[in-house]
């Protein structure tokens, strides 16, 4: 029973089978085959409009990729004090952005606090040199809380860069899990809203390597080839890249496989709750759960070999954890199993 | 018959077939599996010591943090006028040391000139602020120009790395060509010579994307770690490029590829130099070949579909090529056939 | 009555007679005259060791360069909220220090906090990739807020620092306010205490441009001299700050003129505190005054050709001003005149 | 006899005094005074349009943030072989354009050959993203070795670098000396000619720190507020800056302190050229002279305490310097006397 993470799973077996079909023949080099092309096709096609893709490989890369794309001297991007591009990304976006600034914003649940962005974007009048000056907000749909942004709330939070002149970003690496919870469709999601450049992530939902940089106006793009060759993210073979997002993006596939660890974070939730061993942390209806469990009900699951991580107590929840507790992330994926669901909770409930 | 580069090949069937197999269960993240350090072992045999192994994406990244490893304030790295690092990896070099310097080294046949590198460097006196500090001297083995460093020839770059107190670099993108072509062996032709850090490329020889950089002295990597992450090139799912170098450098399969590409490459500086269409631009040992051939032949062989560049005329070759002809480069690979050769051979002369 | 900042001060009439009897004559270029020798020793006298000292143009780049000088890839440096380097230099720090960041730690009264400092740091345990790694903590003496640390509150940051195996910097731009608030001397209230860095102002208590990096352990700046000079803060005609400083440091003037711009502010506070046309928004001891006035008095203050800024409510000090007030920020220099400050009470009176 | 550097020189009297002068009172600070417009009005006089001028305190730091102007990511900037960005900047110009490239191009006599400019730039093909892009051409007038472009080879270096589409720069660290020399407006030596960006330098003929960054077109200028406060280049006490620009820009100071140090510079070639114990090195009309001494002579002039550098034997002039000779640099100043001269050629005929 592995919910440490989505990405402690493998490569989906229709991708994998995928790329082993496209491993024969020769195919042009550096982005430029036939199969990179049709992929870059079939984001269209998603997206209900042209758009311009970039296919890098990690998710690192698609986040700080995007900011460098906005990036001017002096700049300020303005993200959630919890976000992956500011609390586990080493610095990469401030590398790759050449050194503009990432500032904290507070909100609960994970999500950017609309008032407060007010706020920290309102501390930086227009000329003021000595602060910088906004180049971009950024939010993580799902959230690191595995909380999801309403279609209302991502239209407040647009409106505010709107207001500010400044692009929105959205780190997509679990773009399918929140999709799929909020049941809209991509183009929903994003430009209709008023999302200009999208991280959309497809390592953690079945790829083993697969991130795409979505431009949803393709002239903000204009810079992106030199950006990513700079970055060592073109990758020679790129078409094995576009080969795992084309078994990906087939039908409805990525739909299916996010549907699927949201059912089993369904479980997991639906069956601690109904457990005397612990509770939800805090209602999530993407694939991540966080739980407090009584000490002996994590380490008795914890005994039968599952894995998953400890988690911080959020600064805003200072009694959520008793003195004989613990709080727990889980998160499931498309390899997740009911029978790993069921044995879980049969595990904490047998403590 | 495609010689335009040897990363039009996609992947070699074992290796695909590994990803595949490799494709299910779940496995600890970032690095930490144990496919992960079954492969790192595996680099400790092949190079007859402890070393320590960082996987990269891709060639320029493992180029660009190598040099990153070894960078300091002011600092300027030492390489070929024509070096990958200078040339072809669009100032991510530049980037990821943080703003160092690349001094070009002339030297005929793509080889650093001793001379010439002993009088780049003299420019630079220590403490001699304005102009900055020697901090790397890099070599690629093979070299962009087909040719391969002699073992007496990396001994005396060594020696002025040395000399100057900063360590030897080697881009070994082409690693296992050279290898093979010399007759050598991993430790002989790397720390055994002097050489401190080596960007191991399997990509080009038969994988779809694994790179690796190896530092001889594991107590130099120090900050790799950090600086890998900060980089983008930290895989969540790392343990698919560990899969690819596990079956790539299983018995000799990695050997016997290269041994391939070369022979191939053998078959068409043979047929070359025994036609009337041309002749080889110059003499090389490994899978790249140079030909200078008569405008006709080229158009003939293009025309039957075979895909090479055209290649600029070195500098310190003024009269190589005629009026009416072209100089090319032909690269094999693991995947080139011999009915790729002679196909091309009659092709020519057919013109 | 100008008190909007010390910085719109000119030079005192000592430096500026020094700066013209200097212009004359010849002298070694790029900070290798005597008479920067000479300074150099004037600054191991005053700190009673031997110290390394950059002479550099601004205070943006002494505070930028000495967090350059402990950078490493992902590095992470732990500031307060308000501080200089994270609020008000545009992003130097992250430029020199090639893309670290700055974590904003809390604390009343403009100090960190030393628990909060605490817990910044625990999120960075050891090896962490994915978070980065701490570098340094950096405290501002006197503070944006016009605070001072103590001496016991700098012992408990260092003893932080040290636990976590990080140097501790210091912000002095107005180093010789907060020196003679607290009546000790440089040593006691750096090195003595864990300072390790020290950015030594000058500009804003009399000179026109003169800043230090005092490196209380010269081996610690190793990578200085090519650290200034990549930055463009290397002056060719080094001596023209040399003299300023030579002057600024001779006997006790800058003590003096310290002490002179703190009674300035001492007669503000009084007077304020003394009108029924404000109050003081909270207490400090340096050169800045905050000051919560009734708009009516600030009003009659800027008819009377009063400058001063207008200050942001501090985000844990709600309630701070009322409806009809305004806090506005008042500093002086060696340049007030007591008749500045009369002549000031009497404006607000008279509203 | 100081003759090592012009910027071994102190300030110019007329200078010196108008910093003095300047010194008391208060002023807006960053900049924004009355006298820094004074002065860039001056500047609109002086080039006979509307500019945008930045001061900044170093030429590193002139030349540095013009070319960080208009970087952009994967840039490459070019410049002759011994230019004093790639040569004498310690990487400055890569730091402060976010890793921008400088490639270096031959050319006799310090100046860039146009022809090898073009087969430089030639090999950066539109779109060729391993490449990277041109972004800019800097040329240096006077050259670091002396000599002058004329306006016609300026046209010809701007055709080109209009042909490719990026601007052109002007290293104008001794533009004062070139102008007289060639006399010439500034106009016609620069925008006229095609030159978009100017490195103007005061420091090296009377100021103390004093140089200028100036756009022809104010528009282009739109970042700078940001770059050169990111770069710690923006002054609070900018005025001291302006002052010295001030009383150098009046009537013709700047302009007769030039004429003053290229006629003491044509005192010591012809008193060189006329003597028996050395040849000029090559012919130059700035205030740098490059001689072939007897080893004796040199020794004889050193010996009455004259300083001067020994200088490196141009690549392309191998045969220049005998056995027993050496080549040294004279440089002159404002500040050199006719008895400096003629002290010096006295020194050397008597060994």
């Amino acid at each position: 029973m592995i919910f440490a993470s989505d990405n402690w799973a493998g490569a989906h077996p229709a991708i994998a089978e995928r790329l082993l079909k496209e491993s024969a023949g020769f195919a042009a080099a550096y982005g430029t085959s036939d199969l990179d092309r049709k992929v870059e096709d079939r984001f269209n096609e998603i997206f209900e409009r042209k758009v311009a893709v970039f296919f890098v490989g990690t998710g690192t890369a698609a986040n700080s990729l995007a900011l460098a794309s906005v990036a001017r001297p002096g700049g300020v991007a303005f993200c959630h004090t919890e976000a992956h591009v500011t609390v586990d990304e080493c610095g990469a976006p401030e590398l790759f952005t050449g050194a503009c600034r990432l500032v904290p914003v507070p909100g609960a649940d994970g999500k950017i606090d609309p008032a407060a962005l007010a706020a920290a974007i309102g501390r930086f009048p227009p000329g003021a040199v000595h602060q910088g000056r906004p180049i971009v907000v950024t939010i993580t749909q799902a959230t690191e809380s595995g909380s999801i942004y309403s279609l209302d709330e991502i239209d407040r939070i647009a409106a505010m860069a709107r207001a500010h002149h400044v692009p929105l970003h959205m780190d997509g690496a679990r773009f399918a899990n929140a999709l799929v919870a909020l049941g809209t469709t991509p183009a929903e999601m994003t430009w209709k809203r008023g999302v200009d450049i999208l991280s959309f992530g497809a390592t953690k939902n079945g790829c083993w390597c697969a991130e795409a940089l979505v431009f949803m106006n393709p002239e903000a793009a204009r810079d992106m080839p030199f950006i990513r060759k700079r970055a060592a993210q073109l990758f020679s073979k790129s078409r094995f890249i576009a080969a795992q997002f084309d078994a990906y993006l087939e039908q409805d596939r990525w739909l299916d496989l996010a549907r699927h660890a949201n059912a089993m974070a369904d479980g997991l939730r639906a069956g601690i709750a109904a457990s005397n061993s612990g509770r939800l942390g805090w209602d999530t209806h993407s694939n991540e759960v966080f739980a407090v469990l009584k000490k002996e009900a994590a380490e008795a699951a914890t005994a039968k070999g599952t894995k998953f991580y400890d988690w911080p107590i959020p600064a805003d929840m200072p009694g959520l954890v008793g003195p004989d507790e613990v709080l727990i992330r889980l998160v499931t994926s498309f390899a997740t199993t009911e029978s790993d669901v069921s044995d879980f909770i049969a595990a904490i409930k047998a403590a």
